[in-house]
């Protein structure tokens, strides 16, 4: 079953992918299916000896190019749709080991140019409304293959979480007539406290209202709405600071730091006047200190609201220190 | 640090309780806080050597009756206000092991008022908008203290979770005229595959858009906003479902069965108008199957859209065999 269900209740579809259950969970080292396929060897899912950076389509997706049609039908109040859309993995390098923050600065700057390349031609499929770039790191969120890579999902509808972005910058814009993340970048940079990195296109900060204790949020300084309009001197920057922060993240506890690497863009296919947001990556780690996980209980998961056990100042300061970066950036 | 922090993207507040990281985790069996106290013994939070249901305010709470001032100033985009509030425990039995399902009958019908107790009471105290019951189980989902007990959270604000189904159960009412939650219920009812109990009060089952493949639902027949309308008959079933569905929990997988149990009612201090809602718990277990954990990664944090890797008609078959109860209930 490969379908879309809605929830009247909490006016969401949630994905239902029954063939998911069975998919491949911490293979062996030499069946990790990211590798590159040595002649004679074991096949993984890219069938060359050698690459840079790869893009398939998963193998287990919860999203379809073609989806097969819906399994059971809806009713007027909880509808179906089919699952149509887009689940690709994108694999950062040939070598097993490694991250963002030890690939050569060139190959990340390559993986910046393949997210652009892919949100540029999924943009223009039919059907698709949003685009999600991420990166899901570490056991403790669940990631099976360890090899560095990261994941786009293309949905038929824009998301519950862009989707409340949106239409806060929405609501703000027809308030101010400004833009609500320019305007909260603003307020960072003039307190300066949670600021952990700035350069001439980027800033890196510990935002004010941070649902986790590590959360870092890196906005571009231009008011964009996606990857393809950055030009080439702030993905090297970009680059850069995508490097140091999992380079600051992993000397915290000198160890791999799990983390969600999640980016915001602009819906695709925008109709008349949508608001079009301001691209930023948000990094939620679930640790909130050595050792110590955050879970999602009955506070967050039934009442929305999250508990952050850390002060954002301190752990801006901490961040900046493992980082090797001041206050001033 | 204790404070309130809004986040005008999300739209939400964030609590923020830098003293909760230093709380008590994974004590050994002889200095479990939750135990009677033994006279010469480990003082625990409950000073008597013994009680049925105990509640008392947590020791590490988020939200304050008395909250102190907040350490920094807010900003117009970023305001800030004290944590006020209440967090209560409530200890299910002076016995260190057991569960919903384990508790004699009586225990739980005790909880069940002891419940409405609370509710009523701590309704009536100033500034209170929405009080949460729920109960956190197992390691699975990060429960610090084994001994059976759950939750009282009551929030100066009405949070995201209810306040979106409220908004939803509102647009509805205002388009039909009817109660959202009576129409879904229905809809369940007549469908039929999804139920695995029904009583004269009450009614559980997977419902049709489940983020979790063993999510569970348990509506009160009656349009009830909160839980001191339910009548004496409605609190005895209530307790007799809750210790089947616990059971048939623990039966699935022959241990014990980790989830959020969470309870939903109207708002506090209704203005005119308001949405009241429909009583009902929601049961979020983390289990996907045998050993395999649900994660909150990338699409579920970054686009806030859940993949749910089994079919909910399956899920409730399954657990309707573990129940011992058929499709009629």
């Amino acid at each position: 079953m490969s379908e879309l269900r809605w929830n009247p209740v909490r006016r969401e579809w949630v994905i239902m992918a029954t063939h998911r259950m069975d998919r491949t969970l911490h293979p062996p080292r030499d069946h990790c299916p990211l590798c590159p396929t040595v002649p004679g060897g074991f096949e993984t899912e890219i069938p060359r000896p050698d690459f840079e950076v790869a893009v398939f389509e998963n193998r287990f997706p919860s999203l379809h190019l073609q989806p097969p049609p819906p399994d059971v039908a809806g009713t007027l109040l909880s509808p179906i749709a089919p699952a149509e859309g887009v689940c690709e993995v994108v694999v950062y390098t040939p070598e097993h080991e490694g991250s963002l923050a030890t690939l050569p600065f060139k190959r990340v700057v390559q993986l910046i140019y393949v997210w652009q390349e892919r949100y540029r031609e999924i943009s223009l499929r039919k059907g698709i409304r949003y685009i999600l770039i991420f990166e899901n790191r570490g056991a403790a969120v669940g990631v099976t293959l360890t090899h560095p890579h990261g994941q786009i999902y293309a949905f038929p509808f824009v998301p519950p979480v862009p989707a409340l972005e949106l239409s806060s910058a929405r609501a703000y814009r027809e308030e101010t007539g400004r833009c609500l993340f320019c305007d909260l970048l603003a307020e960072e940079r003039a307190d300066g406290r949670r600021i952990i990195m700035e350069s001439k296109g980027w800033v890196a900060f510990v935002p004010f209202a941070a649902r986790y204790s590590f959360e870092v949020h890196l906005y571009s300084r231009r008011c964009l709405a996606s990857l393809p309009e950055l030009r080439d001197s702030e993905v090297e920057e970009l680059a850069k600071m995508l490097q140091k922060i999992v380079g600051g993240y992993d000397r915290l506890f000198e160890a791999p730091f799990p983390y969600l690497m999640i980016l915001h863009q602009a819906p695709v296919q925008c109709g008349g006047g949508e608001e079009r947001g301001h691209l930023h990556f948000e990094f939620y780690p679930p640790l909130r200190d050595r050792d110590k996980l955050k879970y999602l209980a009955g506070c967050e998961q039934g009442a929305g609201t999250f508990i952050n056990d850390a002060a954002p100042e301190e752990k801006a300061a901490q961040l900046r220190a493992a980082l090797g970066t001041n206050a001033d950036g």
